[in-house]
């Protein structure tokens, strides 16, 4: 039985989402929760795996349970069917992460047919919060906003972003490091300035390589700040080569926000043309 | 000289605002920041005196440097004005509050003539937070958001809040307490439930007595959860006797969000008035 969680953390006092030995992360809790309610070695596949200090509102996982597991729950009705074992687990999750309050399972659901939370997710959409010397620093807000002190032009920002959408080779804003590829297509990107003075970015692709995000928000917080022109962040792209003027920004600012997935039907008829497929190749089966 | 000053702060890690000895309170923390400025002991007006646990986005105060205070102040001219004293003054807080980053003062100006933060203020707003089992747990708004394990009919609580506004005695919601008098006047008091799901309440009065939003706002809370009815809030408040269905809510959820007071010529010309009243009385001067 497959398991769709909805997941919302702050990731302040978190060392990322990847489970690490010794360290307190997003995956090593809710693993070990589950493993309390289930029994097993439980593992979360996630949508995405966010670094250290990264916060999310909208992080999806998926996790399998055999039938042991399931028959681990405590069912309300003897017949209990699929639904009745997930709303069990649902409470189940609700009590023992009760203990933190900085993680939260929103929502638990059994994941249709074809769903892989890693897999079947077509977008991933994060926002970056950015406090500058002409927002007011809102003290209540801080464990989530970046705060610089420099002036940033807005409109500025928001055109060099406007000009990296698209499918491209994101080397030059992608940490290096094994990645199969570094092309992405970047399908939103955008700054504006809120009712609060904050900025905040919405960035949204089919997926990002190691530290992407981050990466393009200090390339145009270079452009806000006049350190470089709005075009040089399409010529530093297509560089492929990273440069000083743009940093990486803190993790405190970044917030995961939403996954896109195909409609339910659309994901049963792939999981059902995946199935064909494999019989034709195997006749034997 | 007197100077206003505009502050935000996270109550969390605060035991309120108003100074006690060997407790972090906001006005401790800020009086000893000026301390180490401008010498002395200088001493804080306040327009809200927030509970433990209580933030503000919108707290309003004032201090009165003396000329030797003042000329403690770095210039950055040599014939400064009282702008550019002001101008330093605000430099030298946001230095040494930088250390604090649940405190901040937002602006440090000049006082208009005859303004005072407590005394000038005709009056406050608060807003309150408050999460019930139909709002999604936001592990990053925690920290100034109350989360109740109940489910609440936000339309009813809202009738009840909108039926206490007006000038009354509000003896039956305000904490025994050594206060002149508990009558006040409510202006505005009502409830919505936002995007995110979170039921907010706003409530402005002309000023406020001991525990009063939390004390008005648990009324609505019980009116939201059926336990009482929405007139009943208004019997409660008539009868000047608290009852034990309607509990004073956590400080958590709760931000003085607005200070209001008359335009600087009002001001001014109250200023001008009392002086004039002063002098009569009292003709030898």
């Amino acid at each position: 039985m497959r398991i769709r969680l909805d997941i919302s953390y702050d990731g302040t006092h978190f060392r990322g989402w990847a489970r690490q030995p010794g360290l307190r992360t997003v995956q090593g809790e809710l693993e070990d929760a589950l493993t309390r309610i289930v029994g097993g070695a439980p593992r979360l596949i996630v949508a995405g795996r966010t670094d250290a200090g990264v916060h999310a509102s909208g992080q999806v996982a998926h996790i399998d349970l055999d039938e042991g597991q399931v028959s681990r729950l405590p069912r309300r009705r003897r017949d209990g069917d699929e639904a009745d074992a997930v709303g069990a687990l649902a409470g189940r999750i609700r009590g023992v992460l009760g203990a933190y309050p900085d993680v939260t399972v929103r929502r638990t659901s059994l994941a249709p047919e074809g769903f892989d939370a890693r897999f079947s997710a077509v977008w991933r959409r994060y926002s970056y919060r950015l406090a500058d010397t002409s927002t007011g620093y809102d003290p209540l807000a801080r464990q989530w906003t970046t705060t610089l002190r420099s002036s940033l032009d807005v409109d500025a920002m928001d055109a060099a972003a406007n000009r990296l959408i698209g499918l491209h080779d994101f080397a030059a804003y992608c940490k290096a490091r094994d990645e199969a590829t570094t092309i992405r297509t970047l399908l939103e990107y955008d700054w504006r300035r809120g009712d609060d003075g904050v900025l905040v970015a919405n960035v949204r692709a089919d997926a990002f390589c190691h530290s992407m995000v981050r990466a393009l928000v200090g390339a145009c917080v270079a452009v806000g700040e006049g350190r470089i022109a709005v075009d040089d962040v399409v010529a530093i792209r297509d560089a492929r080569m990273r440069i000083p003027e743009t940093k990486v920004l803190a993790a405190r600012g970044l917030v995961l926000t939403e996954v896109g997935y195909p409609a339910d039907d659309l994901l049963a008829a792939r999981a059902e043309q995946t199935r064909r497929r494999r019989d034709a190749d195997d006749p034997a089966s």
